[in-house]
């Protein structure tokens, strides 16, 4: 038996025997605004560990540092041991509905240079949004580090609108978290899948992502059988 | 009769005979939690005026740019004319009970330097915090700008520190308001005063500012009486 470690919304975390690895576990699980709305959808673990693999496979063709070692099987992943970095990195390449709301930037604005967000990943505070002060209040990160951030932040998100396109799916912005690794270093950790990108099909334009959960507008089984049939298509 | 230009929660702004001159009248309403807490305090409007009459009188003498000229009678001065940009900077000195609603840091931390943070000014939208990368969207203040307010609010945080102590007050923290004025330079504008600072005295730790009134823990005249007082004597 493996120690959990840790169990989030959407994840449980093992370590295992190697001291700085550990294998993350996809439930089946949905939940959204903050947990405020849940729900179960059998296989859904399965898309998004087999999809973020997908994913992570490809940033290391772009020599992109982060977490990710193997998959073992259809919900379990082997992943470098990090300490995650109390903040969500949100990218916006267009405005969504949630910007919209927030501070009342209309939907579906085009954002060059991509519009970067911190959030500081606390539950009882709702993920409240930070600016970089705040994070070094935060956290451990130094300024050096969270330029470091910002700059592969930004190469992530080249390299991810390319995997997306391969597939005809425009990248609309994501949420990425960091982790300090055994070395002290900071890299890419946790999990790159529907749940935390919105994609646009770039025919139909309809959305293939978590958005059909959050806003009732479609089957999110379909929608994720969709992104990873297309991936093992390529 | 001037022409009444805007009329806010605290003041009315008149356009004058000069086209780049506005008289500011100050009110004698108080509002707390944007609009939610309201009450009148008649003469409240006087100590505002004569209070940021002396602010801005230092200011001068520090060589901080900023938009006052003089006052003209018990509630009302005159100002140079300036569009003022959608942002409110705060700066905290140390950590209030505001801080910690919103990210858990702990009431009387000591911020050094002083923490800034920009909110967007928009009532509908309950003056969200922001980033640079917002203020660069929501607004016409360059990247070069935005560090001249920066770096002009550290200027204005170490002069009012300095202001205050002059009447045995600890400057907590501050909200502050810029204006583009007819020469399209970025300057310090709108009022300060005990509604926009949290001032404690150094001697009994007691709160003379508006949070006497937010939180219902003392009386508002009497409390602005002693701050005008203290500077009449200095």
């Amino acid at each position: 038996m493996l120690e959990l470690l840790y169990e989030g919304k959407a994840k449980k975390v093992y370590q295992t025997e190697k001291e700085d690895e550990l294998i993350l576990s996809y439930k089946d699980d949905a939940t959204a605004f903050n947990g405020k709305k849940k729900a179960q959808f059998v296989g859904k673990g399965r898309f998004n560990n087999l999809i973020t693999a997908h994913v992570f496979r490809y940033l290391t063709t772009e020599g992109i540092p982060h977490h990710f070692i193997e998959t073992l099987n259809d919900t379990d992943q082997r992943v470098y041991k990090t300490t995650i970095i109390p903040m969500e990195v949100v990218v916006r390449n267009r405005s969504s509905y949630s910007l919209n709301n927030r501070l009342g930037i209309k939907e579906d604005t085009i954002f060059s240079p991509p519009l970067v967000e911190w959030f500081y990943k606390n539950d009882t505070l709702n993920d409240p949004l930070i600016n970089d002060q705040h994070v070094f209040l935060l956290t451990d990160v130094t300024k050096e580090e969270l330029n470091q951030m910002y700059n592969q932040t930004l190469q992530i998100n080249d390299a991810l609108k390319r995997f997306f396109h391969q597939i005809d799916l425009d990248l609309i912005d994501f949420k990425i978290e960091f982790g300090r690794n055994s070395r002290g270093e900071i890299i890419l950790s946790d999990e790159i899948s529907p749940d935390t990108c919105r994609l646009e099909d770039i025919h139909t334009k309809h959305h293939l992502d978590k958005d059909v959960f959050r806003q009732g507008t479609g089957n999110l089984l379909d929608v994720y059988q969709i992104i990873l049939s297309r991936l093992e298509e390529l």
